[in-house]
């Protein structure tokens, strides 16, 4: 029996980085010889047989994916249920990989595609298909146990880290006469990795950002307002950094646009808003509002050099844990110093990752709720080392991100109709 | 009588380039031996009495303003009124001024600087005190008549047509089970530069922005919807970039945030969660919006090479033209050619600028309203060309922005009240 196929999938939502992983899969199958397809839209083209078949892929064109954003064969926001509850999707898939030879299936996505990943090596297991199932993290909420971090959080830490400073910058020229609070409403669900890493913007006492909100702090307006009011008397303006989870005292996120996504989460947007609003009826200051929303996850221009570097490695990785023969593993990102900052891959059970979420430890956390701390800032910093800034064509002055010629793979197996969601 | 002193200052929003300026303004002074200061927090502190006296200033840390964000100075929203109604604050300027030797002033700023830059030479005139007044151009609403262009539009141009861009990977990777339609919302509060810069982002039929409103296309509603539907439709999703501008048909802006600034101009923002709900009600697609606000105008990490070099260009000729003994003029931008993109410096009459907005010409967007031509392209293009990458700390991760040690000039004047705004 030949080694087989492999396939490869991403899952959730996309990052800066996620296609340098996309690369070193392909790269190191060709280096392999292993035939790699990927599934259009994740898991979704996966169960309609709708396969990139990448064997033809130009190679200039895959290695460009290590520096573009976005994910490019598409990605899903779908979760296969329970076994039972979904035997027909896990059987049809199992049919799917069977008639296109692929024996290693590599899934890229966060704690929902591990459970996903968990339950189709079970169900190949039981058609007594045999199949190396390989999760690949991935996630700009940093959310997964056990790895140090995820490919995707370093970059988005990195732009939202600069975009504070530099915003910061802007307002500092301006309160005298104009904005004297301005609000930045950063993505993160439940954890608040991603508003801690804005601290790093900040060194000394008083340097912005001057408030963080953060999900894991119960939302004191009190608190919060007499913070704002005494940073605004003392530096002469404040910036305020809200994750887009914060949450009051009963639990309830401060603003839900009332709608949710396929998972049934809330879809969150508009607390930094709600916040500016907050202030300038309660403090009379004027302010102003960002939400850079997908511009922060997809902003490859200022991608972390630690965090592409990850990204690709575990990729590499995962390809190889496949042809080892391992399954239900992922790859994970274990810190063996901070400084100097090393780390290594290690293969880790995705019984371990699976709907798992990693909160920002309190430790993490300054006493008053606001801030960052030391221990906070030796795990950050060096995950937004480095820069790894994208080609750029000298005519039109935008970076020159791959756009590639996929081409499906001819479909083997009657039409199959996943129901309207 | 020797030549005097140059005051610099900074006036109304900051971009990511006015630094530049400064630097230039410095630089040049001290080539030149002229004593210079900057007013701290632009005209405001001209009537205090409040000058930086740059004359010790460290030469790495007028190097590294070339390179930072922000204005250095502090500027400010604050608007004189006619030489009748502010008859005072004039006299005073005037004093100040002379009790520092002040024989050049440097206004750094957009259209309503321009109109006070006169109004000074003017009572400079009256009061027989010798003083040549320079306009230096810097907005990035880019509505300026005469200059080809204005430093600090083309990074926040490159800015914005880069995260569309970006944004619109992730987008199209996520667009089969997810958002559908992704908002944007740019500055621009009457003039549609920076929402026209977003369609740099795309090169071909049904690349993104697929929709741009412009402000000086009144919005309509029905022919919006038709669009984003048609567009779903056909390519599976829909990017929009909306200008805060925008307005109806009776000249209304979309979204008001209801407060108004210095200038009496109201203060927008909102526009953005607007349109995205309006798609949503009406079409039942998923959303998200962005709204990057000041991040737009202070990301220098993305900053365009061509315009950091013209906002340094523009400092340097203001103190040429002020020393050569010019009054009442500013240097503009010509353009020599677009292929390839030349360019030069001229004196113009401040008269020709003040309080003039240049409109995006209506041969610039397409004649459904939503697009941009070839000869937009044709202007745009140029403007955003190179990268001026600042230095990155090693270990922060982030970029080395100037923190400079400034000092105070003695006060030579009794203290002077403005009143409040």
């Amino acid at each position: 029996m030949s080694q087989g196929n492999l396939l490869y999938a991403q899952s959730g939502g996309v990052t800066a980085v996620i296609n340098a992983t996309a690369c070193a899969v392909i790269q190191t199958c060709r280096r392999r010889k292993v035939g790699v397809f990927a599934a259009r839209n994740g898991i979704i083209g996966a169960l309609r047989e709708e396969l990139f078949d990448l064997s033809g892929l130009e190679a200039a064109g895959t290695a460009a994916l290590r520096h573009t954003p976005g994910g490019a064969f598409g990605s899903c926001r779908f979760k296969l249920k329970s076994l039972d509850a979904d035997r027909a999707h896990y059987e049809r898939l199992i049919a799917v990989l069977r008639a296109h030879d692929i024996r290693h299936f590599l899934y890229n996505g966060g704690n929902d595609s591990a459970d996903t990943s968990l339950k189709i090596a079970q169900i190949a297991r039981a058609l007594r298909f045999p199949l190396n199932v390989i999760g690949v993290p991935k996630t700009v909420d940093n959310d997964l146990p056990v790895t140090d971090s995820c490919p995707g959080f370093g970059s988005v830490a990195k732009y939202t880290a600069v975009s504070v400073l530099e915003a910061s910058l802007d307002v500092a020229a301006m309160h005298e006469s104009s904005t004297k609070v301005f609000v930045m409403e950063v993505m993160g669900r439940h954890a608040g990795w991603i508003a801690a890493a804005a601290g790093l913007a900040g060194k000394r006492a008083d340097d912005p950002p001057h408030v963080i909100l953060f999900p894991e702090i119960a939302f004191d307006e009190a608190a919060f307002l007499a913070r704002v009011k005494a940073t605004v008397e003392r530096v002469g303006w404040c910036t305020v950094v809200v994750s887009e989870g914060v949450k009051n005292a009963d639990g309830r996120f401060l603003a839900e646009a009332g709608t949710t996504d396929a998972f049934g989460h809330a879809q969150l947007g508009g607390v930094g808003p709600f916040i500016a609003q907050l202030v300038k009826t309660r403090l009379g200051y004027k302010f102003h509002w960002a939400v850079p929303d997908y511009l922060q996850r997809s902003a490859r221009h200022i991608a972390s050099k630690v965090d592409a570097e990850q990204a690709f490695a575990v990729g590499k990785a995962a390809v190889e844990y496949a042809l080892a023969g391992r399954n239900g593993v992922m790859p994970a990102i274990k810190r063996v110093s901070s400084t100097p900052f090393k780390w290594k891959l290690v293969p880790v059970p995705l019984t371990t990752i699976a709907n798992v979420e990693k909160k920002l430890p309190r430790s993490y956390i300054t006493a008053d709720g606001f801030g960052i701390t030391p221990a906070a800032r030796r795990y950050f910093e060096p995950l937004i080392r480095g820069e790894d800034t994208p080609p750029y064509n000298a005519k039109s002055g935008l970076p020159e991100y791959a756009t590639l010629k996929l081409k499906l793979a001819r479909k083997k197996l009657p039409a199959y109709r996943i129901a309207d969601k």
